[in-house]
């Protein structure tokens, strides 16, 4: 007999806003987060999530959705699931927990997303202190492809993945996040070398019960009280896998989480229609709500036997991935190249963030030759399918770091060319990116070198 | 007429030292090291190149030449070639210079290679806090594919690439060279966040006439003199691109060159027959000599047309790159994460270097119980086609870095597993690679939380 | 605003059989049959299908229904789509119609499949002769990949596709077909050479009453009676596409198909899971229902424009495709060689059909040495993406075609080796396909030189 | 110790001609060629071979030596080489013999190739009664890429591989092979269906000594005498392998060799840089001299273990071929198809080499619209790396066959569009192919049908 279509274990009315859903949300990492299913390895269930904004970004014409969005909401997440081997014992705290991603996609009904820079004083980006304001663009969806009426002239097939996917975390792992994110929050942004080049406010989000989220747990209830002032945010990827953004986590990807409570109590969301390495945006990805179709097994043991802890205790693991032979297929890919100098020319040793960002801003601006703004090309790194590679990581005092951008996704051909072939259309690509003024007083880098403005 | 066969700019005798070739090599970069070839625009010619140490490193049973490698001699480079366009103009400062790699591979007579990790106190390497001593595997050639006797079960195809090619810098870029450089050089390694974790000394190579070849320039020469004390080492790559290790690289890529000086004075050397993202244990490609086939393009104008300076000056540009379309084909990826949390459980802020230290550290371990010691896993990562990507540089605190492995490089399934299925060997799989004792006095960083060795 | 969710023009209930559906299906190529709804160009619309047996083979232990099948009730085809461009004007005869594969999948609720090798004496396949007896093997998805209960070890991600997509043929175009298939279905067998090899009876299926389905034409009126005795047969791929059974034609794939009759009449069917070029078993693809959501451009003369007629009329055209960026990605092939000698060792012309046949047969006796039974080996090779080459069509008298097997689909390595290295499991993989006998009287082909059973 | 460089052990010098080589070639097959050279288990050899013709055919501006080469001098063949186990001993007839192809290329001094389409009265090509003049097209290389003054306009990346690689015949498999050509030859033509659409005069080439090369065997000697009367010509692929034209044969690869003669005796020859699948103008891939590096292993018995004959002869066997992981990677192809109804508009039944005639005329015509001549697209789909696939076999009675084309060859966008976007020039690209006229008084088939010309 074949086996039944997927078991929906969390559903999701579209039409409905995340509070108003069957099966409550949560947005908040704690081990006491009530499962809202039990889930059979080998079973094949489907997990339905909100946007990871739960609707708050609306497909219209203005991006003040996006800059005045309140992060303390975020990410909505579906579960927790607690899995259950084929005898109907729970996964136990040091197995390992293989996710297959059988299918995922859109939510019928709500198939389009969007991508936004926030604006530098709510969220910023990697690139905020050169684009301080709040952008979105909208895109719709044609099968594997999207495209965007902010951005005429591009379009290419989206690799589909969960933004977040992760186990809950024991006390006492959810004590170390804690902190050593608090004590990273209380440093003097002025002492950490990397913030003169890419700070952004705060250093960490620690955990406020403001818009705490916690599935079942009634809010407002002691226990809710108690929960919600040492939940943590969801923001960063952590050992429990989490916000880890892996763009090539599609159709037949899988993760093997390590198991920190009984039953691991997995949790999924945040789900994207496409990526680019690094989500340089931050709100970076192409955001939907989505559909998820995932399988368990339950593998005993497991974190001892495959996960090596790299850090002070037990809990200082990592997931694995192991990536599905499904991906588009590009040809040509146009590399841009950064090193650990930043933009005052200041030498810093060996940064792979300062070259990774000095490798966006040169491939923003070489595309904003070819017509697009630089706002549109920021936008569009964040999302297409680009490569983000640590090149060279020894080569002191430079690291080198590069993005690599598939040509096929525009409609001109933006290679270097020596003068007898015209370059593309040199135009402004109309209509832009929806933007949103700037009304802090942070000062913009200013490229002294460009030219172009 | 069939165009003639690629004529030899720079020849090697592979019997002979570095000193004694008939073209004489450079391993600096300075505007002023004079030409040694014309070539014209079109003109499909070969450069030969030894081994970035010049035949330091042999191919025998012992490390100790990686441990005692004097590091000012490296790396050796062929050229510089004075580029003419098809009226026999020089190409000009301004100009972009499109090369082409058209075929590359080892020299005939010296079909091997090596792959090493310095000593912590000679160069170290990305791992220098865990692995102090000198190792060294050799790897022999079939056609595509490289072994190893020091690393038995893997076998893989190379993507043979050039570590380094790029253009001489004008006196004005060297000059910022120097003085950034220098700057970084003075610091105290102490107030640099990023010591604690992947500290290497010096910070910065600085211009020494130590071991100074500047090829048709006399050595000891008043203008050697001169041009020695000011003339930039090799190891980093920079704005003309130079040591940029971009594994790509291989035939049929192109690679967009900023010109700084009259004729574009390029120069090309340190043949890799295969790298891993990021080259992370330092001379960690499979080094050996080679040869390069290419044919040059002069884009009149084309820094200004096709490159924004990102910094104070014009001259703060860096190359571009187009990868060429053929590239071994993997069907699975089993993929490593790590964030920026160090071993000592410290979180850092969007520290993609300290991620990507972290995401090489768990593959290290996981596959050191496949069998492999971990110091043959540390120098396969570093030279096998492993993909490091920036996977997610947002979500702060944590930068997510990842290392993506083809699992078909090894001769046993290295995918994790329910307990029904054995894992591998787990034998240590000998002989080992190649190793020589630590004699210094630098603390090794523990990996308190594992618990195998 | 986001465009609208796929509207469903052709909607299933997978409860109901297939003349109970809401909109009525055809199973006859035929200018007459009515539109069931228009559709606009630009606009993504969402057409179900059945099955090609209409639900008549069942997810069971036997493959009697295999055996017993009607052909002439095949295929069941959702439409025709009338297509209209922007103004609402419908397609032209002249003009070519571009749909666009956006998305495409299994039905929810019936997912699963079913690939079978029919009897010799009704239906056959390709290697009839050998294989004279109906085998069935039942398939069940886990996202993108298939596995079966009859064929142990094998798992593969499909790349799912329609066997059938065709606009109306007009009536001229109708009476070229039924003319030069009724002239070949009265040839007298013995004197077709190909028949010595791969005959199947009949050699073309001729319009027939029986079990003919016209759509919302009433079943027994006298327009009924008119078409059912003119109206083609689906098996064969003809100018108008029909089941050209392109196992690439998946997500954003594009095909442009002639248009012969006003509104061009566009209907679809036969949904594949998977196919192997080929589809050697004639059941031969993972057989299921499912939905496809596409969308239709008109391109005003294309036919003119794009496609020169090759034969004595300008409707002599086949359709052209464009295959999407989206596959699996294989690392490794195993590829099996035939050439146009044939079992009895009868040399034959530049016969691509006897070369392709003696392929196969390699690859199957090939698999049957490490455990599949040939018969469940003649059904894998028929479904998986296996891909079957025309190597060289010159070298008279040879023809030389190719079957390449992706290995990684196996759960062994099934290459050659040395005989240090054990090959596979050598057992018989159970259990096996599920079989009928053959009752005929037929002789089958003997392989008088192989050793092997 | 590294293991030395490849031991040539046949060289080429490429300014003397085919017989004044210092290791004499062959063109025939037969056991009793002795070998020139004993090449051990796991040993790097370098065998260098001359193009096909030997030097008849010329880099120069006219297609007369194509048009009057005497097929009898083909192909040149480097070896036999003589393969012994690591213990010195032989492979034994029943053996398998693994050839690693490591390395190839052209020829230093002479790189360059040509492709051509013979006059129908000495040779012809597939498509020989549409194109029955001879015509010769010019290629140079850059490094992975061949481009031709002859099509400008298209660039493409070679998948470079033998044309022939096999074993010696043993006497009985000799003789099996020429009575069964022999047999065909004699056929009445007029008999012979497929000869309708694609006869090509002689049905197969028997042996003869007219140009008969056989190593070191002394022509005219009594020994030379007797075996030129029975030594198999080269054209066709056969059971051991031979003139298989397997595109995808390139670096990386393995052939699997059933040993008929002690020491296996293998022969290799007729390098191609690039040929399509079919190689369809028969001088069709873009042929050269060239090297080949390879390395062999016996498997013992392997031929009992690994292949099944097929036929009435344990000897009726095929090689088979394991694909390397290296090859150009294409984003987009568009499709042509064929199917089993020639150019009068006959059925055919099941016909794979009709219906891939017809696909391949579909794409000459296509092409021709998009401003090439006939000519440059016949010879284009015969030596670019396009693919020739058997897409359905069983739907009675149309076999469909499919031509895939990399859409990236080309220097313009060759897909369908809307009126809107200008298809491409249109222009005659010139110059074009080489031409001559054709003398005989043969008819051409006229496509009465098509209106372009």
């Amino acid at each position: 007999m074949a086996p039944s279509t997927p078991r929906v274990v969390v559903g999701i009315d579209v039409k409905k806003r995340p509070w108003e859903q069957l099966v409550p949300l949560h947005n908040r990492w704690h081990p006491d987060i009530p499962p809202v299913a039990d889930v059979k390895e080998g079973e094949l269930v489907r997990v339905e999530m909100v946007d990871w904004t739960g609707g708050r970004v609306g497909d219209n014409n203005s991006a003040e959705d996006i800059k005045s969005l309140d992060l303390t909401i975020t990410h909505y997440l579906s579960g927790p699931l607690r899995v259950l081997d084929t005898d109907g014992k729970p996964a136990q705290p040091g197995d390992l927990l293989a996710v297959e991603i059988c299918n995922l996609g859109p939510l019928p009904g709500d198939e389009w997303g969007y991508t936004g820079t926030f604006d530098r004083e709510n969220g910023g980006g990697f690139l905020t202190d050169h684009f301080p304001c709040a952008t979105k663009a909208i895109w719709y969806f044609e099968g594997i492809y999207a495209y965007s009426p902010n951005i005429p002239g591009v379009r290419f097939p989206g690799l589909t993945h969960p933004g977040i996917i992760g186990t809950a975390p024991s006390h006492d792992l959810l004590n170390i996040w804690n902190e050593r994110e608090r004590k990273l929050a209380e440093t003097d942004t002025g002492s950490l070398k990397l913030c003169e080049v890419v700070y952004q406010r705060p250093l960490a989000s620690m955990p406020t019960p403001k818009n705490c989220l916690l599935g079942k747990i009634k809010e407002g209830s002691p226990e809710w009280q108690k929960m919600a002032n040492e939940a943590a945010r969801t923001i960063p990827g952590r050992e429990n896998g989490g916000n880890c953004d892996i763009k090539n986590l599609s159709r037949g990807s899988k993760v093997y989480l390590p198991v920190f409570v009984e039953g691991a109590n997995l949790s999924t969301g945040d789900m994207h229609f496409s990526q680019g390495d690094g989500e340089v945006s931050f709100c970076g990805a192409i955001e939907m709500s989505g559909f998820l179709e995932l399988k368990c097994e339950v593998i005993r043991g497991g974190m001892k036997e495959y996960l090596t802890p790299m850090g002070p205790t037990p809990l200082h693991v990592n997931p694995i991935f192991e990536i599905g032979p499904v991906e588009p297929r590009f040809s040509e890919w146009l590399v841009f190249e950064g090193i650990s100098v930043d933009e005052a020319g200041q030498q810093h040793y060996l940064d792979a963030t300062v070259a990774y960002k000095r490798a966006v801003l040169n491939a923003i601006d070489y595309l904003s030759s070819f017509g697009y703004s630089k706002e549109q090309a920021y936008i569009l790194l964040s999302c297409c399918p680009c490569e983000g590679r640590i090149s060279g990581i020894v080569d002191s005092p430079n690291a080198v770091a590069t993005l690599a951008i598939p040509t096929a996704i525009f409609d001109q051909d933006i290679r270097p060319k020596t003068g007898k072939v015209p370059k593309g259309p040199k135009v402004q690509r109309s209509p832009d990116v929806l933007k949103c003024t700037y009304d802090g007083k942070l000062p913009v880098t200013k490229n002294l070198g460009g030219t172009q403005t």
